[in-house]
């Protein structure tokens, strides 16, 4: 570990020139959503490429049909040391609305708060900062010694935008890109102390189901009352989607979901979470959810169905006596453990078929899925990596959910046969894609001490 | 029945001279709903002034702040005659689309057909063609001898854009147009043998609904699971407000329904009302509404509760995971006998609040509504125009009901105190609001007829 100790010191006695480094790419307003910032995007490749070949990586600039991706390969002197491949995002959100910020986005500042030193700046945690904690790892191992592994960092540009770029690059440069293991910075902390692995992501079936009755809309007081109504047919289909015990009522839909292992369960109660807090933050006080759950497994670990949209009849200002030809719902059904995304939009569309009265007829839309993503709990890049991350925080870091999706995982998953090690040392108030985004510093040098010891326990498999 | 017996040899020898003035009427575009033709509804309301000035009546063109209204006012020789205020409109709908007109919709014309010949063009049918039946009544019993009642003519040119000026030229008016009854000539016939009065009008109860959950709207992947959704709150409570038997749940919506009287049952039962035909034209087969009761019922005289407009969430293209914030419905109630409006929308919000999960809260907007108006079947004036009717077309009117409102019937009622006769010539096919509008030239020749034969009815009282 003599290498270690050392690169974490270098860590240690670097910070300001690493800050240093961090503002200067903070600096350059790399907004992909925006074609006035292509410049900018562009800009902030070249300049990670720069940084990257400096210590010792084989960097590349690569265009794509919207903002370039940044490549870096470096191999560890000492032969069949594992691979891992890092991805982070150097493109940021919009920084508007300007007049709420206190200082310009684009200008990074430290700042004292009663927590702590803040980095404030837009794109300080999602995702320079974050991404800058691996490179720094990497700068201080490759200065006290060697890269404990073979390491290829993929950086992209379109994050923020939809990432339309991404699904061929990785098609393309499969062989390229494929590692042991993934290792993605882009999640955040349990809080300011409790590090965390995001160990499940949640899958999603997505259905729009158009409702259609009688050749034309009709009106209501002639037609009404003896013509079927499809906004009714519609309704009384969405209100038999879930019992009264706020269960999912589709045939086989809980089929592959799993309780939770002893052991995470124990952790999740342990952590505090405050299921309360959670919904009074948005003006609620009761979870829906399945009877007898906690809120924390009702959105980290449990199945749901969720209508996104519905539409029917005359929805402008005032009135009219409509009776609608046709009305129309998106429902995504969030899905776990080995729930399969084919059966459930299949069952999804039995169910509404055998609930169809005569006269109607439904027609179905998919808008893309993918299933849940679980890492094995035994797996040993995750055992190494919990142990680092304890080593560097001085306790047991929290294997957490995330009840939204992360495409970039199920997409190393499915084209790479790669896991991802999901960790990141963002905490929630650090305001992301809103005014005054912050990364705290004790994120920023923790996190990089953090990689340092990933990487080393890794490296040792 | 002297007079009678000439009136009607009268309007037999003038059919031709009658038809050149209806055609000089619906040769004038009294477009209502567009601006540019303001000036063609002024020259319509001018025209039927000096027609109506040439039979005797004091006529005038009253302007309001949209469309000028004419009234005109005659006396029976005799004192004490009966009163009755006729009501018809001079505009019309716009025309387009115009290539779909074989000929053009202001150049009225002849056309034979299988069925007898027809009067095509613009307003042919609604209403210009039906109110001239009752003027050229006028006409014949003017030129045969006098007028059996007071008439008091009452001719709007706002029916087709929403009648804004009526509700203040009723009441600014009142004492002018109070009579003893209302005639109306601006519904149907059953068939084109039948002759109808319309006697029952579903009254309506608007009411818009918005539920509310969190404070904002909530990423379904983040949230879905523990946060209530506004649209499954409000799709549930609009599953609940039907039963399996098509029956409307909300407490107390049932009071003030009664059955049918037998006379009037049996009548609908012997008019070979097609049910299976209604719906079929629209696409439909199975009729919705209540167990046991035939199609007629459903849409002349039973009550029903519709949905008319549904909206939350995201509609647009593609697919948004969105856990909306809120969630609203436009939900009307058509009454029928003595249901009250008022009870019925005070219980509808109740029904709703009462079905409010925790942390849910409904907003409500009304948009308007009325009780349904149903003329007594003893009345007297009913009863003379139903032998007239009789004596005319050689079988007995049927008394119908509408599933839609006629505000104007609804307006004499509340403000001037009166009943309505509704007794119109037109027929199912007329093609009135579309191309190639036309009225039978039976409706109008027998049309004339009729009300000759209903004034002198009415004025032997």
């Amino acid at each position: 570990m003599a290498q270690l100790d050392a690169a974490l010191a270098k860590i240690d006695a670097n910070l300001d020139a690493a800050l240093q480094r961090l503002f200067a790419l903070v600096s350059i307003p790399s907004i992909s959503t925006d074609p006035a910032y292509a410049g900018d995007c562009q800009n902030a490749a070249e300049w990670l490429k720069d940084e990257l070949h400096s210590l010792g990586f084989e960097a590349s600039v690569r265009p794509t049909a919207g903002r370039p991706m940044v490549i870096a390969k470096a191999k560890a002197r000492r032969a069949n040391a594992p691979h891992v491949l890092f991805y982070g995002h150097y493109d940021v959100q919009p920084s508007d609305p300007l007049d709420l910020w206190k200082t310009p986005p684009f200008e990074p500042r430290l700042a004292d708060a009663p927590t702590g030193t803040q980095i404030v700046g837009r794109g300080t945690s999602d995702d320079k900062g974050q991404l800058m904690t691996f490179v720094e790892a990497c700068r201080a191992l490759k200065e006290t010694g060697d890269f404990p592994c073979d390491i290829t960092i993929l950086l992209e540009g379109e994050e923020e935008s939809g990432s339309h770029s991404l699904p061929a690059f990785l098609a393309e440069n499969r062989d390229e890109l494929r590692a042991d293991v993934a290792l993605i910075c882009d999640t955040s902390m349990l809080d300011r102390a409790t590090p965390a692995i995001t160990t499940m992501l949640r899958g999603i079936v997505t259905q729009e189901v158009v409702i259609k009755g009688a050749d034309r809309d009709l009106h209501s007081g002639l037609f009404g009352g003896a013509a079927v109504n499809p906004v009714h047919v519609l309704t009384k289909i969405i209100a038999d989607l879930h019992d009264e015990n706020g269960r999912v009522t589709l045939p086989g839909f809980y089929d592959g979901v799993a309780e939770l292992p002893a052991e995470i369960a124990a952790q999740w109660r342990e952590i505090g979470f405050d299921g309360a807090q959670f919904l009074k933050d948005v003006g609620l006080s009761v979870p829906v959810g399945e009877k007898g759950r906690s809120v924390l497994e009702m959105i980290w670990a449990r199945p749901t169905c969720e209508i996104n949209g519905i539409i029917g009849g005359y929805t402008g200002k005032g009135f009219k006596t409509v009776l609608p030809a046709q009305a129309s719902a998106k429902i995504s059904f969030r899905l776990v453990g080995a729930q399969d995304p084919e059966k459930i939009a299949a069952n999804f569309r039995a169910f509404v078929k055998a609930h169809l009265p005569a006269d109607c007829h439904a027609e179905f839309m998919a808008h893309g899925g993918s299933a849940a993503l679980q890492l094995p709990f035994d797996s040993a890049p995750l055992t190494r990596a919990r142990a680092a991350l304890h080593d560097e925080w001085g306790k047991e870091p929290v294997l957490i959910g995330s009840g939204g999706s992360i495409p970039i995982v199920g997409a190393f998953k499915r084209d790479l046969g790669m896991e991802s090690l999901m960790i990141g040392f963002g905490l929630e108030d650090d305001r992301i894609h809103s005014p005054n985004e912050k990364y705290e510093l004790s994120s920023f040098h923790k996190g990089a001490r953090s990689w340092a010891r990933i990487l080393t326990a890794l490296g040792a498999a």
